[in-house]
């Protein structure tokens, strides 16, 4: 078949590369269409790309990002309005940006209208997939760990009960206290009344381009097919709808044998073993006082901790500290002498600690990292820390609770072997999903009917207030009947007695 | 592993069956326990059977059933109440008595005590199977193809919006009138008010067994997987849960060569090709009245008929309609010259319809046959005929439209390539989940937290009640704050101009 592929930047586009790669493999003709400032997507691809030019570039890119990451430090997003309000949204702007860029590039839309593509295999986050599957009418899979505010839900008409099904960002489990659900329920409130705002850019960029004003929910709920890069090891269980595949774990993969470096640094870890450390390609710095707090705990361990870390060494650096600028981290993972992972609860690594049956240590940073971590701790996979209020014992403390309490390792392989335990693997389910969308030219038949009712028919306020009315107008018939009635008896009974007074007067 | 089976007789064994079969090739221990007086579980398994005497005879099950099956063509049960209000509901309780009789045999439940299965797999119909797991606090497969009243929903916690979610029986579509909404919100009252007397006896009895009253609840929510032999090609897409695993379509399987009395009926049947005719394995008895009027309908078209029929021969059966006490269904709907398939729309025959791609004329009966039905004809694989009303040229109109009108072949065709287009085939579906609750001793991470509330938690009540009060209490002191405001500022404009009329007086 014929795939058109709009990707998005960052550590989005390693897993959704792996399902391009096998549709490439299995014969598909694949244009993948990119911006052409990225960090990740320009590594040579075999199949057709095509890039646009766009209003920013790496520098500017990199440098929006480092403020955005850098002010996480600082305060951590953990509502819509703190998202909304927050100094760093730049950053969004500029992936917005992106779909202005590409319609701008007339030769390129022309040679999209012209390919008569089968199906747009997008991410969602830059809203840019979306616009063009709309654009070009095409069927399309979105392929994505969750999606911001309530568009998932609202796109797939998928319940979410606010008592167990806790909203993103707030970092609460399934198990929510009465306080908890409240704030959930507000959470929920702020989405539908804030979140617009949040992509008011991005609308109006889309509304721009279709010639129509549009809502999120116009561009999301024509989605064919949706590739849910989770599961319920890492998830809670909660309802669902069926064109929403589970592909959670895509990124795992068989570790392959260490690069000689790496093998040294294990064999000289002797008995104890080591500690791998990373906050992910997107987190390069820091802040300096954190960064030696967190190298005073790590000095406080017996095992050898390689860390990830592009920024400054911190001037503490203990010996059994080192420093890498890169790590294979799914093989190092892999390796049984390693006994704990430190990282910032991205999908990613979780899913990667999860593959390989390795206790955590979290510190989730922004986005989904709050709630994947609540979700790893409350399985007993790991302990949580808040990197803005931690201290240096608490990493410590955290680090030899996860290494030297067994329970931790014993949660972490049975949630192993839960998640590895599938009929399908998770890259050849996407695939599978993706040509089953090409075949059928999308999935109409999991397209649930709820689409074509309006909020309150859904919610069947209609019938609800039409039923209320009838039990009310019948009961109140009732009433005044036996008023009447009764009032009548009453007359009689009075007729009676005063007939009976004047006889005994 | 080792694997308690708890069967259902009738058509739901023939595909449970088929998965027991794969999984004692598999090499799993597996123990059936089953009635001694059946029809359809009698027949040989390579695998221990322990049978239980019943407090019936094989005669006393024949009697209820045509009982049972007869009432159907006199008036259909369209709702909980004519449910409940059946004369025929004697065959359910031979049904339901079959626990009693099982759990009275002591060297059988002894035998089971001490086998220490490591899960059950069983159809809930009877319940029997859903109260030996609870007795044995053993991790359940339920394996069937809907669940009578709201229980599948209560018991795996699953939202089933009532504004485009038909409840069963009453054969709506996902498209529903206001009228049929404001039903289907009635039926649901129903189901909670009516359900749970019809299952009276069935609970009294699971209460004596287990020596504490219970629910259907009680029974059903500790079900670990929900293997439902339905799909979405079939079934109108609606949320789901992680724990609902889709095998509609088990019961298909390649064509095998037809014997030769079929393949020289078909060879005569010249261009016009055949009709398959069967109202399932349960109908044996059509009556006499209606079988004439369609003895007559079938005459009237070119095609040779195929009648499974048991009953009395209608005496005006013309030459083109051979009647049959058993014929090899699903090998001739495989064949090219099949043109219809005339069923009573049970969810086996359906599918191998799709399977098959074979349009059909639905003479839906009882249970799920009527919502089946509205599901294939609103997908226009099929016309329904209601069987009390319909006459010998309703039927004569819809074999020639679904014969003729080339739509309905092109629909089923379109149904039965989205059906058979799938990552795993349903019979290796089902085996890897049963095969998963034995390995992992259930599957409890796909437990919705939705089972630790109470009902008014689950739908937000007390926070909703909560919040109202706050916005109620704000918006009543912001009242009062500004009346006394207003007050006070009258009061003051009050002294200034009695002030100013003393002036000027």
């Amino acid at each position: 078949g014929k795939l058109l592929v709009v990707p998005m930047d960052g550590s989005h586009w390693f897993t959704m590369r792996s399902v391009v790669e096998k549709l490439i493999l299995r014969g598909h003709e694949v244009v993948v269409v990119m911006p052409e400032v990225s960090w990740q997507l320009g590594r040579s691809l075999n199949c057709t790309v095509k890039t646009y030019s766009t209003s920013y570039t790496l520098e500017d890119l990199d440098r929006e990002f480092k403020a955005f990451a850098h002010a996480q430090w600082k305060a951590q997003v953990r509502s819509i309005y703190s998202l909304l309000m927050g100094s760093y949204n730049d950053i969004f702007d500029l992936f917005f940006s992106n779909c202005r860029s590409l319609f701008k590039d007339k030769k390129l839309v022309e040679y999209l209208k012209e390919s008569s593509f089968d199906a747009v295999f997008l991410d969602p986050f830059d809203n840019c997939g979306l616009i063009v599957a709309k654009y070009f009418s095409l069927p399309s899979v979105v392929f994505a760990r969750g999606i911001l505010c309530h568009y998932l839900e609202e796109g797939a008409q998928c319940p979410a009960p606010l008592s167990y099904v806790p909203r993103i960002l707030l970092g609460f489990s399934d198990a929510m206290t009465f306080k908890e659900r409240v704030r959930n329920h507000i959470m929920h409130l702020e989405e539908h009344l804030l979140c617009h705002r949040f992509f008011k850019n991005a609308l109006e960029i889309a509304s721009e381009i279709l010639q129509t004003p549009v809502t999120e929910y116009d561009l999301y709920s024509h989605t064919s097919i949706w590739l849910l890069r989770t599961d319920f090891v890492l998830d809670y269980p909660k309802p669902v709808m069926p064109n929403m595949i589970f592909i959670g774990g895509i990124n795992c993969h068989q570790g392959k044998p260490l690069p000689m470096e790496f093998e040294a640094y294990i064999n000289a870890s002797g008995e104890h073993g080591i500690v791998v450390f990373s906050l992910g390609s997107m987190v390069s710095e820091i802040p300096e006082k954190k960064a030696m707090a967190i190298a005073d705990a790590l000095g406080k361990i017996p095992q050898t901790v390689l860390w990830r870390y592009t920024g400054t060494r911190p001037s503490n650096l203990a010996n059994n500290t080192i420093l890498v600028k890169w790590l294979p981290q799914n093989d190092l993972l892999g390796h049984p002498m390693t006994r704990a992972f430190i990282t910032h609860a991205g999908s990613h690594g979780v899913y990667e600690s999860i593959c390989n049956g390795v206790p955590m240590v979290m510190m989730p940073l922004f986005g989904d990292q709050m709630d994947n971590a609540k979700r790893m701790e409350t399985k007993g996979a790991g302990v949580t820390l808040n990197v803005l209020e931690m201290t240096s014992e608490d990493l410590e403390n955290a680090l030899k609770a996860v290494i030297n309490d067994k329970s931790y390792k014993e949660n972490i392989m049975r949630l192993s072997s839960l998640h590895k335990d599938r009929p399908v693997e998770p890259l050849d389910l996407a695939v599978f999903w993706v040509e089953f969308v090409m075949r059928h030219k999308g999935a109409p038949h999991l397209r649930p009917a709820a689409h074509d009712l309006t909020w309150y028919q859904y919610h069947s306020l209609d019938v609800i207030g039409f039923l209320l009315a009838v039990v009310l107008t019948v009961a109140f018939i009732t009433f005044k009947c036996c008023a009447y009635g009764y009032r009548k008896c009453l007359g009689k009974k009075g007729r009676v007695k005063k007939a009976h007074k004047s006889k005994t007067h």
